[in-house]
């Protein structure tokens, strides 16, 4: 059985959850290294920025020559009250700890796109869910937080009878020792995505816009991401 | 912060899982009675019988005046493992309690549905999600024991940042004990859908089929259903 700490057990079956951001692409690269990747998992859920967010996580899945399955949930958009989606009002700017931030939130994303890996990696007879959630997350969403994968983690095995587990390699990491670490990897971050405004370049101006730099800096790695401004 | 104990807070706010079959039915005019029901939520996830079951979830939600929500997961169908889906193979025959009903678990499904309606609860600024899951439903499928509901409920109030919490009403009751109180709730049972089948009549020898006709004689109450046998 699996737990959700950071210990890799090798040749474990695993699937990565695959935003197409800069964690989840980290995430998918030290997966490669350390378990054997089943199906890297993204989903459409109808946020502002999923089409520019979905090429990064298709070229990389591709690069690697793993599949790569885009799951449509549509009816976030249609359903849920979140300034991230299509539906909602504009996203707000500034620092992603501002109170404003908040309206971003999408109600229980991450409990819905785990649950769904959780079903998905059961019937392909893998073990392990590997999500990029990271000490810089939690916040603002209740749904990254330590406490949340703990316990979601414990509902997914015993939901599936103790044959699948939630993998969070990042819970004590923060950005700039993910882009470090990816760095090592030879990830190209200029193949991902961080903007919740969907827009041709980065705004720069967002939350995970300004966090996305500060990653950078922290990382002491150059920044390839062209900015709007 | 509600929890997943069977003690009802008047005017609380909720929302259904409501499949279309005898549990769900019941629990849905349970909720009626007890809480504020704001929606009831349905899945149509590529299963046989699914066709079936909606349309006695429509007839329920329409005949009470309840907002009724229908969302589609489609890629269930397309990359699940389990014979309850159209993708899968025949409906084994038989008491739901042999070993051959295990290929109609499909994997996680209530901690999916679940976690959407955790999501779509917190969007509606409903702070209870009622899911009819009951002691029959144990032995087979891990995501309808206690354990798993009592986990669920924690990761989805840590997850909701303790706004939404799970409640299961019939977790201790039997499903001839649930039909006993469906039928002093004057639930129409002749509009429910049980049979894994999904043929134009119920086919009578399926597991499911077999545990409906076992409720109504538990419960000393006449069985409205017409099976094809």
């Amino acid at each position: 059985m699996g737990s959700s700490d950071n210990i890799p057990v090798s040749g474990q079956k695993v699937i990565v959850l695959l935003s197409g951001g800069v964690d989840s692409v980290t995430a998918f690269y030290a997966a490669l290294k350390d378990y054997t990747v089943a199906c890297a998992l993204s989903f459409d859920y109808g946020a502002k920025h999923n089409a520019k967010e979905l090429e990064c996580a298709r070229y990389h899945a591709a690069l690697q020559g793993i599949r790569h399955e885009i799951i449509s949930l549509d009816f976030m958009d249609r359903l849920f009250k979140s300034d991230l989606l299509q539906s909602g009002a504009e996203i707000p700017k500034g620092r992603y700890t501002q109170e404003n931030m908040k309206s971003t939130v999408v109600p229980f994303r991450n409990g819905i796109m785990l649950s769904i890996a959780g079903g998905l990696a059961d019937s392909l007879e893998a073990t392990g869910i590997v999500i990029a959630a990271h000490s810089g997350d939690h916040s603002l969403y209740p749904d990254c937080r330590p406490a949340f994968m703990h316990t979601m983690n414990r509902a997914i095995q015993a939901g599936t009878g103790e044959a699948v587990s939630i993998l969070s390699p990042f819970l004590n990491l923060n950005k700039g020792e993910i882009v470090r670490l990816g760095t090592s990897l030879g990830v190209d971050y200029a193949r991902t995505w961080s903007c919740y405004c969907g827009q041709e370049l980065h705004c720069g101006k967002c939350g995970t816009c300004v966090e996305r730099k500060e990653a950078f800096v922290q990382a002491g790695v150059c920044d390839p991401t062209k900015y709007s401004l």
